[in-house]
């Protein structure tokens, strides 16, 4: 077994402490990899406070890794030591489903293996990023390009990913006018990936605070949705709307605002069921879809794609000591526009 | 002014009584059909009650109109006296919005005038196929084919192309698993052009007591929801599932049926906001959209479509006296399956 040095939580209302976690012995086609850094997300905190399910504490949050390989299994093809590497918010599947077999694993028919307050094949509990290694077979890891740095690298894979697939599906490319709600850790990765796809690309925040930033990073409008001007002016305006919004939204106002054929996303789920008047849909054949992080292939082309088109996430580094800060700051809103711990600080 | 006779209620609570109405001088490319059956929608029902906003009764309903051609107006290029032909749900839009130029009629941008309970380019109101005779812009009038009867004609201009829409726009064809819930009017017809259209059919009804119908209809397989088994066995199956009940069902259940990628599409749509869970969708990377009948030149192919496969719906014929009581047995789902009104009793 080897041992690492991680940050866990030991239930819903305790502060992060140190821990030792073991990884398991290498696989034949497993990878080592030493963590560099590891982004913070919303669902870590969800995940840790208890609020998505019953946790097998101590957890060890992180799905968003970034490191070096540092050594590899008898069988492994497509990593060597000194690898520049990430992880995302899944570590293994069946990989003989139809999903697995299309490349679609996140979708897994017999669920896919969260990164992190999962069970892996040996029966074990998954681990996390906040921590210096971690053993991920080498089909669920991706290479990160030369061109992007491992800090910014961190957060590509899960609000990179989980923004760039639906826009990549919906098909986000020119002659098209996307909308993002919501200019946080995913919004402003949506708005530059959708950008760079070559779409027509509003915002759409409660307030104007910040417009600056979103016009920047490529947004083309800019429009605050606690002006109720906003939805008359752009009724029937959009192709594709990515709500990366988890709080229960006003979904009739924002079908409102979708053209003809027209398809809303949500990447992220409120948690009580949300409610809908079916005629926002039936009057313009519009459509309303979830979509759920992305396939390994599709999150390798995701960080090809980043690295081609010079994205990046914006970031606040913090150090281990800062993990329980930076979720109190995640929950007021207070992040521009994602949290990335220096695991050198472990 | 050209005088017809018709059955009109004078409110929410009214029984039908024997009218007299105008229809207009034909326009230059209006023709005039002398109505030889219309068929009775469960719409009809719910605008004649004054359920789906205010009315300005007396109102004649009827929107599955089949008929003769009597006279044309003097540009007229599409139709001629003798023609057989019907009307569907619109008897009008602005033709120059987007949506329009598409042939899509109903998403008119500006409003498609509703063939009842409407206001035409006159100012006057409209008024349905429960009567003796029509005047219509020869735009939005349809060749019945020589194959199909008027009395079974009648029924597809409205649950003939609201379920053949979807089916077409979705790609319900050879190799796809189509799930139709409800057999009633719009289902029974979803059954069959599905099953036309080369798709694996399945009906998913309340209970089994119309199996042998649905069967008969072209369906594959058959399950009653009130089956809780149903929804075990069947999760994951379907790519496209039309669901033509307007009452609140748990939408839930019914994604839950979906494979990666399927969409839901719901042709009615209850009276009051339904409630989901995203998670629902987010899963397997679902949609649910909403349809709503179909543009003119779609309608036609529909109507080529019937008449190529030999489909039509199951029909009752009743009198212009028996409206009240047609009403009361569509309430009490003792229909197989569609009312349709011989005009010559009225």
């Amino acid at each position: 077994m080897i041992t690492a040095k991680a940050r866990a939580v030991d239930g819903p209302d305790k502060p992060f402490r140190v821990a030792e976690i073991k990884r398991r012995n290498l696989d034949a086609k497993d990878v080592l990899i030493e963590i560099k850094y590891a982004g913070i997300c919303h669902s870590d905190i969800h995940t840790a406070h208890g609020e998505w399910g019953q946790v097998n504490y101590p957890l060890v949050p992180g799905h968003e890794i970034a490191g070096i390989v540092t050594a590899v299994g008898p069988n492994t093809t497509k990593y060597k030591v000194g690898d520049r590497v990430g992880v995302g918010c899944m570590v293994d599947s069946c990989g003989e489903c139809e999903n697995c077999q299309k490349g679609e694993e996140q979708y897994c028919l017999k669920g896919n293996i969260p990164t992190y307050a999962g069970v892996d094949k040996y029966g074990e509990p998954t681990q996390g990023g906040y921590s210096t290694h971690i053993v991920v077979s080498e089909d669920f890891v991706v290479t990160i390009p030369d061109a992007i740095e491992l800090d910014v690298a961190a957060p590509l894979l899960c609000a990179g990913i989980t923004t760039y697939s639906p826009l990549n599906h919906w098909g986000a490319g020119s002659g098209r006018k996307v909308a993002v709600v919501g200019m946080g850790g995913l919004g402003h990765m949506a708005v530059q990936i959708s950008h760079a796809m070559g779409a027509e690309v509003t915002v759409l925040s409660q307030t104007l605070n910040k417009q600056e930033d979103g016009l920047q990073l490529g947004a083309d409008h800019y429009y605050a949705t606690n002006d109720s001007e906003t939805f008359k002016k752009l009724a029937r305006t959009f192709d594709l709307i990515i709500n990366t919004v988890s709080a229960n939204i006003n979904m009739d106002a924002y079908f409102s605002l979708l053209t003809l054929d027209g398809t809303l996303v949500n990447v992220g789920a409120p948690g009580e069921p949300l409610s809908l008047n079916v005629m926002s849909l039936i009057g313009h054949r519009r459509s309303f879809a979830g979509s759920l992080i992305g396939g390994i292939r599709e999150t390798q082309e995701m960080l090809d794609f980043c690295a081609a088109h010079n994205i990046a996430p914006k970031i606040e580094v913090v150090s281990a000591d800062q993990i329980d800060e930076a979720y109190q700051r995640v929950l007021a809103s207070d992040v521009k526009y994602r949290f990335v711990i220096d695991i050198s600080t472990m």
